[in-house]
């Protein structure tokens, strides 16, 4: 329930654009914003989406759930910014993994793969030390309208 | 002195334009200059600035200062940044912050929340092995002007 | 012989455009599709290229190679990957390297300075806690048409 609160997201529209202005739209969860946390889930600048770095956690609950869950998680996630942003995975183009065992390496491509239809975003994937909450991921990217 | 002047920031521009290209300006710092690192502070291509990985700490003294100091001095060369570009930090978009020690996660929230207003870019925060000169911090980011 | 199919890169170009749509070309080496890896090597979208995180390390024989061979390499695959998209390495604004360890700093700029006449890249250099492959270094960047 928390989960799914946290996954709904809360359109901004900025002010009025002067001519030729590209628009600028914040994304944000009510969570995020409950929490004061200090950045944006998304933020929109004409056709492209700069995704903030999201994991798999809950931040209250912090309840443990497999790499395979979490991995499902994370990309719920990112799924449900893109689509808020009125568009699909595969306009993403750029992806970052940050991940602290590269052992789910296998476990996070495995969910990963089934987000994306015909071709993928470029990637990198990368050991963090640690994460915040614990994650096991935290996965940033962008994306373009097409 | 030495941080005064590592943050005086020198704006070379390109060649004159064909027509339709975007213009491209690469900022530079003397104390970069003068070590001769490989890389430029920020590069702007038309209205997208790419900020580069920015730490708080002086490369010469490496001189201890608290997190929180760290925090302002790396956010201090981040907003220097962004102003020789002709922008404000409400331009910023996309932030990622790399960090040794997430205990610091609250110290650097509080003094970064304090850059912007109104809405935050999005951002990843991310547990670093180790930075160089033993930053506690490294900040990069893009900005896109209104 | 590996390295070498490895680093040649095929360019499957996507359906036509409709009027005022970014082209969109995924490049892609001919190893990564044989593994099914779940990233394309780059994405060029209008006249700006997504360059995915890449290693110096063969993923197959994972042969060792000094810090100085290592950084070549991986420099050489993010430079065929910039010319197929028909640019330079002095069309590259931003890069990112995670390196596993900070004491191959001096290694890695002297054979990256290389790859660069004049200008340099907004920048980032990250201590990663491991990498894929046993890597020394991963690099992923954007780089935009002149």
């Amino acid at each position: 329930m928390r989960l799914l609160s946290f996954a709904i997201l809360v359109l901004f529209a900025t002010a009025p654009l002067s001519a030729g202005e590209l628009s600028r739209t914040y994304l944000n969860s009510p969570l995020a914003a409950q929490h004061h946390l200090p950045f944006s889930s998304g933020v929109l600048v004409g056709n492209t989406l700069y995704i903030a770095g999201t994991t798999g956690v809950d931040p209250d609950t912090r309840g443990p759930v497999s790499a395979t869950q979490e991995a499902r998680l994370v990309m719920n996630r990112i799924e449900h910014v893109v689509r808020q942003a009125h568009m699909t995975m595969d306009d993403v183009v750029s992806i970052q993994v940050f991940c602290t065992n590269l052992a789910n390496y296998d476990a996070f491509n495995n969910v990963y793969k089934t987000y994306f239809h015909g071709h993928f975003p470029a990637r990198a994937f990368i050991g963090a030390a640690n994460l915040l909450f614990g994650a096991r991921y935290e996965v940033m990217g962008i994306a373009i309208r097409r």
